[in-house]
């Protein structure tokens, strides 16, 4: 026996969401056929609306909710020209505003490579970061922001080969033991950047 | 920093999603912003057709998706009227009826109470339980299928204490060693039923 | 760079302990550098004495200590000379004790096989079993005690198949859902148990 | 029912074994049980001679094992005498020789404190470090290598505020986001540590 069609359904596109299998994907129907009509309607106009709403900035990629064809960021004339902070993805920026120390620009690539297949390539937005520093030339430091595993390695690599023509300093965010961390168990490249970025 | 409104409003409908925080919810959001129009539509559309599609049914409470009254498990004259199994919420009927072993029929008691309180048990299908049990006098054993955990054991106290009246016999699960468990580890009522019930 | 030579063996001889890698057994020897000298004392005296003071009883090979030939269990007047259980190793039986309901007498095979090579089989007291049944007779359930996982089954299905010419009875441990377990979540063979159990 | 007292006695001693509980106590004497005879007479032996072969350096605090007063690292004179790297126990210190990069000498301060109760600060090495510094002159750059949790950086404040009247450079292990972390979900003092540390 399997559930009703239209439940079997939902189940189905839930399990597309990230990291959702099936089993939490049939608890999210049974949560929605007990919500209230509401709750349901709000988010069928929320997921409708969306692509409608969002636009993405047209310099950093950054998505946008305005009028405007540029984002709030890019558009904020407080903000340092001369800094642009290559991310993979929108939550790395996020991660980075809430910081509120970095008053730079930013650049999202959409992605990660995990090899240097053309396939793959053609996937992020190599392209566009090189016409966007074509079009900036008062861009003086290049920050890239890809996480320190295997796939950012790759990413970061080739993103400084293809900027290399630029000549333009290009720097790579700091490693070294996180907070909480512990000697003993760190791994070697962590422990060695932490003794050599000592200060 | 925050997430632009389409997108927050988004995250706050996820966030209330079974065992999906704010950073799961965002996810979400991200990969609807870039799936397929298709997919975005074939989600918005079982989302909104859920409730128009899914009837419960009036005998059981299960969930069923047809033109009849009450579902294909209560109307299979197959099944074995004389049984009855209350089980607290819809997967657990699913997880029974995939065993192909259990012929009788069921009824969806809609949760578990953590304490007797009034209001707490006003949720749940007692009253609809009594009144079913009342209607159907051909049915001989009435199986209390709650998890064995506090909350279920509670709830099958109550049931009991309710339907004793009724002078039917009444069954629970048995208890004993899951199947890759181990007797070193196991806690004692479990090891308990398991030596008790040894066959 | 390595640890000193003493040091290093001391972490070798620890590394060969169940469940302890190179990691902790290093903690353990820097526990032991700083620990009092009467703990240290205390250590290396109760596991000199252990082998010399540790009997293993001849009859359900038990380990005690006494002057005796035979453990109290088995010595003791007051257990049910009817019942024997089988159980894998001494935890198990001191689970089975601590629960206070089992009066029977125990059996202690020495380990599990997991696949049915005569080299395995010759490790564990298969021919001692026989042998205790022989001399045994008044024995009239024979309990197989063993975890309900692949090797605990294996060997179960090799007890009963040697057992089966001495036409006892045999009962194994009753399988069902564990104190707090999840029907929703439970294995299928489990749930079978648990429905075919009830009562 | 409770193990032999010769069991239970060793079950004590090794309970009180770092990350020991009472259960793999007991599945270690099990194990000695079974062990061969010269296993377990190469652990007795390695235990009691462990005390009598391994020396505390009287510089740096580091366990050794020759005829010699000092360590190996601090007689050896290529290491770079004007670089102290003060951590807070031997593992630590094997965890950066394994590097291989670090040439300077150590100090084992032989904890770390919680809170800076007069208790807690005379079980570590504070005087012994001044008493070192005061000896060695020549020593250029102080590098204090707690870990970057709570009681490390406690302990590693309390360093500096006892050994700033000597007016050395005093630098700590450098921050950032360890190898195989994400940016979007490294806690916001990492990732500032990183931004700010790009290079």
């Amino acid at each position: 026996m399997n559930y009703p069609r239209s439940i079997q359904k939902l189940i189905e596109s839930f399990s597309k969401f990230p990291t959702i299998g099936p089993r939490t994907a049939a608890r999210f129907v049974f949560y929605l056929l007990k919500a209230k009509d509401e709750d349901v309607d709000r988010l069928v106009s929320s997921i409708s609306d969306l692509k409608k709403n969002i636009k993405t900035c047209s310099l950093c990629f950054n998505t946008f909710e305005a009028e405007a064809e540029i984002c709030e960021i890019c558009s904020n004339s407080g903000r340092d020209k001369k800094l642009l902070c290559i991310v993979s993805k929108d939550p790395d920026l996020m991660a980075l505003e809430k910081l509120k120390i970095y008053k730079g620009l930013y650049f999202i690539l959409g992605g990660t490579v995990s090899a240097l297949r053309k396939k793959d390539i053609e996937k992020l937005r190599f392209k566009e970061l090189k016409e966007r520093l074509k079009k900036d030339p008062g861009i003086q430091e290049i920050i890239i922001a890809t996480n320190p595993n295997t796939e950012g390695e790759a990413t970061a690599l080739y993103i400084e080969r293809i900027l290399a023509p630029l000549n333009k300093k290009i720097t790579r965010l700091g490693r070294g033991l996180p907070v909480g961390g512990e000697l003993e168990y760190a791994d070697e490249e962590t422990l060695k950047s932490a003794l050599e970025g000592r200060k």
